[in-house]
């Protein structure tokens, strides 16, 4: 399913550390790729939401700090490159894990090998990405097996944590791929995600673009769909775990969890183990970003006649608020899906993946 | 504050039985009034969304009727009219319960006074209906002054049950209206509504027309917002109520309701009586309207220029399912809030209700 690049978010350019990347915003109007070339670009890109979905965000950035280190190799330049970059996006934490990963490899290295070893870096990320989500597909397929039986196969998800919020596969929308390319009747549920459409704007159009049969709902029918017996399970992903279990997720996912549990549908969230902020303890902990008031009261889309506008939806003088994410309490969540196997959502369940991991 | 016509959604024309409507299907990027002449014109008038709202739609249907008879008043041009109206919209109970009033009003009577007895009866139901959402109003009024005290008081709203979706006052936005009159510190989360955006559309309008102070969210936020402690209570309408309590209302009330009841805020139903259909044993047995999938997949809104335009927001060749209410159990409601006071939503509280109308 994945052999070519046409199901890919991030490829390297000329060997990198520049890197092309689709321009998430003009989807699904408009597919673009662009070139990051400077650390201006690399923040951008990540800040605007071009590339976003916390694995890619983590990519990207690597890239962002190789690319900054090939013209400044300095403490310094290191220094500068690393702030800008962990400053354009406050809350995923694959973010900051991502630039430690190559501060921590450069940080003993004279200013001379910097670059090489940050790209070599780099590079690894990217292929860890698309490993770890292939295996979150795993794990996650043989989850979705234990639901099949009944005809279609419905999973609901929500925002956009497919191939284009990682690299390749996807974390939420592995499991997705995996099921489809294992002959599944599956059919997805793609709710549409206000105020950022990514629902209906990544996810639908990723996965038309795989083949895989979906149906675009508004945030708000999801409870009705639960309640209606049309769904065997929900799948999302998460932009950071705290250590008891507490996932916290795009706007929404909260909502849809409540619905699950009051209709007793599983509800499961796949992520890499760098999504997890083993120092956080808890959901409350976590800063929740608080984006302009102008994505919610104005959307873009195609006119008549195919071309892109902004449409302002609101009438004038409207104000709007606009939380980026919320927190799922890890008791809502029936399984952590991870690269590592499935663990259970609570302080004991990811005790117990820290000792598989070795931490 | 409704002392004149400015916060009113239907009048008499020359008397009536023909009136004017605000077409809420051009909100809030321009006011409409349009009026109905024909039963065509009455049917097109609520099947096409220029009014909505039960009550409101319950008092079109009872003037679409008395048209009607001021043109054919045999009981086989009451039966046609009768039943072209009732076929516009499955689920508001209203619209049943006022043709039925005028039929009741009619049918005893010889053909030649039956347009007059209509329009009597039309007449009486739209000034009940703004009699009963200002006690409504009141009633809910008492109930919001129990959570005043801690400065702002955050009143969280969904969908449009104010006075475009009654004749004036509202149900759910009448306590609310109230409490602006009273002075007290009011603030109102506006959720969006999607997909037809109507608290976005219709209740940030005529909050703003009316001086309160309100704020819109994506419907995804809502859950965050309670559980960062920034809602003092939430106030819905209810587009039908089973005699066990349990409310059928504008989709993604469920969702509302689910967050309110894991957060501790209050979920309050406002209703007028006629809303309640006593024949329905539970929400289950309501139908629940599913509507074109174009309203989720494209959205209007004013360009730069200020003209209103259509988008296609979703990816070409997405398929989109649109159910337009949901259910929320009694379980979850805190209480409901009629013109005849405020009761348990329970098939006792409702049953109290009942002994109350001496039914």
């Amino acid at each position: 399913m994945f052999e070519n690049d046409e199901l890919c978010s991030l490829r390297l350019r000329d060997g990198g550390p520049a890197v092309e990347v689709i321009d998430q915003t003009l989807l699904p109007h408009e597919l673009t790729w662009v070139s990051l070339t400077t650390t201006e670009q690399f923040c951008h890109a990540i800040s605007a939401m071009q590339v976003r979905g916390a694995p890619l965000i983590g990519v990207t950035a690597a890239f962002g700090l190789a690319n900054a280190l090939a013209q400044d190799a300095t403490d310094a330049g290191l220094q500068i490159a690393h702030d800008a970059l962990l400053a354009t996006r406050p809350t995923a934490v694959n973010l900051r894990w991502a630039l430690e990963r190559v501060t921590d490899a450069v940080n003993p290295l004279p200013p001379e090998s910097r670059a090489e070893a940050a790209l070599a870096c780099a590079i690894e990320l990217r292929l860890a990405d698309i490993a770890n989500c292939e295996r979150i597909g795993e794990h996650g397929l043989a989850l979705l097996q234990q639901h099949t039986g009944k005809g279609r196969l419905n999973v609901m998800t929500h925002c956009n944590a497919g191939f284009l919020a990682t690299v390749q596969w996807g974390t939420a929308l592995a499991p997705i791929y995996k099921a489809q390319a294992a002959g599944l009747p599956i059919h997805v549920w793609v709710s549409e995600t206000r105020p950022r459409n990514q629902g209906m704007n990544l996810t639908a159009w990723e996965l038309q673009r795989a083949g895989v049969p979906c149906t675009v709902v508004a945030d708000n029918s999801c409870g009705q769909l639960m309640q209606s017996g049309q769904v065997d399970c929900v799948i999302v992903g998460s932009d950071r775990t705290a250590s008891n279990g507490d996932v916290c997720n795009k706007i929404g996912t909260y909502l849809k969890a409540l619905a699950a549990q009051a209709n007793a549908v599983p509800f499961y969230v796949a992520l890499p183990e760098s999504t997890i902020d083993w120092r956080c303890p808890d959901g409350a902990s976590i800063p929740i970003e608080e984006r302009g008031g102008e994505e919610v009261l104005s959307v873009a889309g195609r006119d008549g006649a195919g071309e892109v506008r902004s449409v302002i939806l609101s009438p004038d003088g409207a104000v709007a608020a606009n939380p980026a994410f919320d927190t799922t309490p890890s008791a809502l969540v029936t399984a952590l899906v991870t690269e590592h196997g499935v663990f259970e959502a609570s302080s004991e369940g990811l005790a117990k993946l820290a000792r598989h991991l070795g931490r």
